[in-house]
């Protein structure tokens, strides 16, 4: 049965985020790496989250919060990711799906937990990561539907899934049904210990595999083990036919068949909680490529949709951005 | 073991809250009460969440929220609820003991579920509750630690709980324990529908069980089934020795040992979310006559807390309620 015709599917890990405001020093006391994404297993998760201050729960993960915003753009998107069919499974399921997303692989019937993000926010708005992979960890080759991904004009890979295997595998295999169909391959580098794990491999897949990535300076100066932000940068806008790298305040330079633009950051009021800025970004990035529209105006809705996101708790969107156009 | 001293313990339906944005048509779409809390089974909660807008999961619980309000202020409070040994039950958990609220009921290891309330935010600020009770409604007197009640100085109970008879007994069990020794015996009348259903039982509650009563002007009107909202205020205020009635914007009027004040509200600089207005005014009102503080000043502090809670989304506080004082 062919799938009705989707602008851009994710893939990613299924994570329900669990987001506490933390003072500075909380994050030295539980050896936190701020701003970072840290692997945790269950135990250490347990303890972190016994130590944490109340929190409020929030779906998330990277690709899933990427393609609501396309979702809420106005173009339709679909999610690849594993989740349990526990409570947590049902929250991440239900706001997928609310949000617009297509989102059709099963819950597990067994198997480990729904992943889950504990996320501190400190009060300079940065948010600290520590992640329970749990069920998402095992994406597998055959959770990636084929039609639904040869339906797609983009699919976008989340780096973080780089770090198992079997969803490695997974990854290659939408890639590979992407390439097949002429859509447009896209990577996200995710987190700079992340690239720090996969560098090889990545510079070899960024190099002949992937049409369009994303990324942030940590990741492209971990990704040419450089202090230089500039030169990386640069080296990367060479790598692949289209480059968008994220620079926080300063906003984001894109790379396109020659072009090469500097697109200011959109202010905000007030800068509550950066996560889901890059990811929003992409969103904007991506529906604005799906669309048809030059670099330039893609990079300026990816601000569009960043800022947006940075001006409240949690890293989806909290209006429709389509009101954004 | 004799327990530690306690300024308040409440007893209540420990809940976790879904919440979502909706307009005014979802409301009516839905058949929904506006403004009420309604019961809603399994099934239903099913349907609902299905048809909710994304949503985000925070801790909540009327004498719970309370609770958490007085720990806030400074007070040390305890919480008798129940949940299930499942991750929204380890979410509830968790929040109210971060909190700094004393909550040593086990999770169950088996039977229903642990309480959702999926509530509906319209753009007026507006809550509209949807309660499955789960598990919370087997709450039962075996729950109630006889040393925990017996060492507070307040014990509060949720008119809420008195749905199930179970529940009812675990209720009456908490105010004969604080009968026993001395406490102030106070009840929340929660919901106006809930008034309604347990008319004449709590008529003859109040009028020789229960030291210091919490009204809204709905449920004032419901108890004695007049729509003259003066008239039915000064009812209930001869029915106890200590009344507070909470009126909105209008702020509330309190009535203890033969003084009659009126409270203003305090005025916040956006209404975003009214959940929990009237378990946070408890509060405040809870704190100061545990610090021994006038009935006017309770009725002040209770204020201050409710306006705190109704400019942010959930029904906990967001800042440190000591922070008012």
């Amino acid at each position: 049965m062919p799938s009705d015709p989707l602008a851009v599917v994710g893939v990613g890990n299924a994570i329900v985020d669990v987001i506490a405001t933390v003072d500075e020093a909380f994050i030295e006391q539980h050896g936190l790496i701020k701003g970072a994404m840290t692997l945790i297993d269950a135990d250490r998760a347990d303890a972190l989250y016994a130590a944490m201050p109340p929190a409020v729960e929030v779906s998330g993960g990277s690709a899933a919060n990427t393609m609501v915003g396309v979702a809420s753009f106005g173009a339709r998107s679909g999610y690849i990711g594993k989740v349990r069919d526990d409570q947590l499974g049902a929250v991440f399921g239900h706001d997928i799906r609310a949000a617009g997303v297509d989102f059709d692989v099963p819950a597990a019937g067994d198997g480990m937990a729904t992943a889950r993000c504990l996320i501190q926010v400190t009060p300079d708005a940065e948010r600290t990561m520590n992640t329970f992979l749990g069920i998402s960890s095992v994406l597998e080759p055959d959770d990636v539907d084929e039609a639904v991904v040869a339906s797609a004009d983009i699919v976008y890979c989340e780096g973080y899934l780089w770090d198992t295997d079997l969803a490695k595998a997974a990854i290659r295999k939408a890639m590979g049904i992407g390439r097949d169909n002429g859509a447009v391959v896209s990577l996200t580098l995710s987190d700079g210990f992340c690239v720090d794990r996969h560098r090889d491999e990545w510079l070899d897949l960024l190099s002949d595999q992937v049409d369009l990535v994303f990324a942030n300076e940590d990741e492209v100066c971990s990704l040419f083990e450089t202090e230089d932000t500039e030169r990386a940068i640069d080296r990367l806008g060479t790598l692949c036919p289209t480059v968008a790298v994220t620079r926080s305040a300063k906003g984001s330079r894109v790379f396109s068949d020659g072009i090469i633009a500097d697109i200011p950051a959109v202010g905000v009021a007030e800068l509550v909680d950066t996560t889901g800025a890059g990811d929003l970004y992409a969103s904007g990035f991506l529906y604005g490529l799906a669309a048809g529209l030059s670099p330039e105006r893609c990079g300026e809705l990816g601000s569009a949709a960043a800022s947006e996101v940075i001006s409240h708790v949690g890293a989806r969107p909290g209006v429709a951005l389509s009101s954004l156009l």
